[in-house]
């Protein structure tokens, strides 16, 4: 049996709370089906995540039956949830993780409108002012890649370092978002579906309008600055 | 801490009650996700109105974290919420209340199809007898504008003002509303959505029949002055 | 005040909780936004039926505030709920009990979908087997009328007398629906929408494959005489 | 009345279990509407399975008004349930028993898009990740068999055999699943709608991305084999 040092124990603990209760949002919004897509939060101060199992029903999900893993996504033998799989996804948000130390939650579903673009392989333009809001301009399409080694986060990671996006859709596959925290990733999946919907929608039906590339600027930096209340940017 | 007269203190309560409240039905008619959108009322009598609070969960929401600001959108100190920053799409509901003296509601969200609309920067066309109604014509679009200054709502009032439509598409960004009171101006959003995704569907699959003027004409008055309850009007 | 004899006002007992009840299908089936949309129920052995009021919301639908009226749609006086008015479709469901006699229950809604057909001005197409069941052939469309007298009702009278269909797309209005009682043409309310819905999308896509005609003929005459438990067909 | 072996009567009262509730997951992801859709299950060790009663509501399903029948799709006397008459489907849940051993769940839905994709009598693509999973391949249509005798059962079994995926689009109709049980069939029940939906719109918007052969295989291999935990695979 694992133990740590009873500050970070406690971190564990509340991050296991967080992962599990932030897989609702993700039935709320309609982003998964059956017990496809998964959500996944680092433990500040340790090289430690925390992620859904395998295969198990949203209606299952507590904190105790979330799994630990370390930063090579294997699960850390001796804790709670530690006899189950980890989400087979896995490797691919340990690799962001391990690549990307500013992000603190993983979100990765096959939300209908998202997969839809991805399907084509083409990004999503920035045409309405919350997709600059939230994004910066437009959702990026990462590289086609299979489970079964790195190469899905890899093309994450190359795809989302140094963009204004916390959003990728990975070709013919789906997004994968990231945030500061779990929560921020899982407000960046759900958004990312909304623009997906709203932009599909808006250009079945006639010629878009393109936003000034300085309001799209201007827009996202007051966002990422102004919103919110003070103590809990972004979300 | 400000205070008021009893009566303006009575009054300001049952605003915060029902501006809280509405907020629900956006949620319950899907045309809300994560903290978007927002909804104020005007306090009758005072130069006062009652909006949410920026960038809180749509579960967080009561009447005593409602904010409540002057006509200038600055928040009244000592208040009951108001340690907290408002909606920030006030400004645009300010402008709108000093302006537009006989409006008691402003609703303000990113509906899918009326954004879609707005993407385009189309107006939607008079096609269906409930929107003939409620509307009394078309849903016209405003300008391109962006938070920061009064741009935004100037848009709305120079688009609504001696308009049938309660509702303006803001070009690129999505749809404002306004009413009677806050309940009236979500009625006005419920149903701008509901008709943006009808007639978009409508027009999807092939040429859409006109209805004749004198028929809308008919439609609109009749609507405005005998449908519902007597002491509730349009509603 | 209006008295009954007691068999009378025990069957109006039955069909005002049947009328309130239903309405909430609507709801169920997202065929109503805000206080669109009406059933209504004849009282069987009596020439009256019982309505949904003018703009209640659904959240107040309750047995004592359906409004009894006779089939000229004047509400009986004296009566629960015959302080209010009754919903501003009454005249139509008066329209079609007087010429209709086999009809026990009437449904408007400006369900999406059906709405979409009807602005167009187009019947719907019978290519899936589950509308050959319940409709026999395509969903006919009826002319343009607006409210004010009796042309609504005449309307859906002309359109559905000796058609197998119990819905009606009134042009650029929306659907109504017969049915045996109220529950029945809440059924095909539902139904209309369901397939109104689906063949909108199979018919964006590519050429639909027709549905022999004698194929429809079988399945319609299967379904009307042996589907469902014995004592309830259709149902 | 018919009595089993006490191992035979307990494992029939776990499967009118799993096949009441598992009609729940059918309205959860809105495959549904009305009484239409139907599940069943084998009885495994005996020549028996249980499906739903005809044209009886979804919140009226219960285990013991699921209705037990042999392989021929005849109810068997004298069981709870056996005084109504079983899914008008019951035929083709029968056949497919008779002649695909291996089967143990059989569900029937007209889920929208699965339908519209049904009515141009059109397989889906396999163009995303999650297909490839979980069918390994595309979608395949089934002939044009109506009610009334073997037809569709065969059809369903003649497409199904020696294919790769559980699900089948039987043309003007709708999806036919099956599964190792009844949750596996419902499984993919959710799965063939969310698929038909997502395929539908990527390819309404521009040229889909194929996904080369040799992933969809690796993919598929893969799915079978290791997702989900140990003792539940597939689920």
């Amino acid at each position: 049996m694992t133990t740590f040092a009873p500050d970070v124990e406690q971190t564990i603990v509340a991050v296991r709370a967080d992962v599990a209760r932030l897989h609702g949002e993700l039935v709320r919004y309609g982003l998964v089906v059956w017990t496809g897509g998964n959500v996944s939060g680092r433990v500040p101060g340790a090289d430690l995540f925390v992620i859904k199992p395998s295969g198990v029903s949203y209606d299952d999900l507590a904190p105790e039956n979330m799994i630990l893993c370390d930063l090579d996504g294997v699960v850390v033998p001796g804790t709670p949830g530690s006899d189950r799989s980890p989400s087979s996804d896995t490797a691919a948000h340990a690799y962001v993780y391990r690549h990307m130390p500013e992000v603190g939650g993983v979100v990765h579903t096959h939300s209908t409108y998202a997969v839809a673009w991805a399907a084509r392989g083409e990004e999503i333009p920035c045409v309405i002012t919350a997709m600059a809001d939230e994004f910066g301009g437009p959702i990026p399409v990462g590289p086609f890649a299979i489970i079964g080694d790195d190469s899905i986060g890899r093309g994450i990671v190359q795809t989302l370092h140094g963009h204004r996006s916390r959003a990728v859709l990975m070709q013919n596959h789906g997004p994968f978002t990231i945030g500061t925290d779990a929560k921020d990733a899982v407000k960046a999946a759900v958004m990312v579906e909304d623009v997906a919907r709203t932009v599909h929608h808006a250009r079945e039906a006639g010629p878009l309008v393109p936003i000034p590339q300085e309001a799209i600027d201007s827009l996202f930096h007051r966002y990422q600055n102004v919103y919110g209340q003070s103590a809990d940017t972004r979300r």
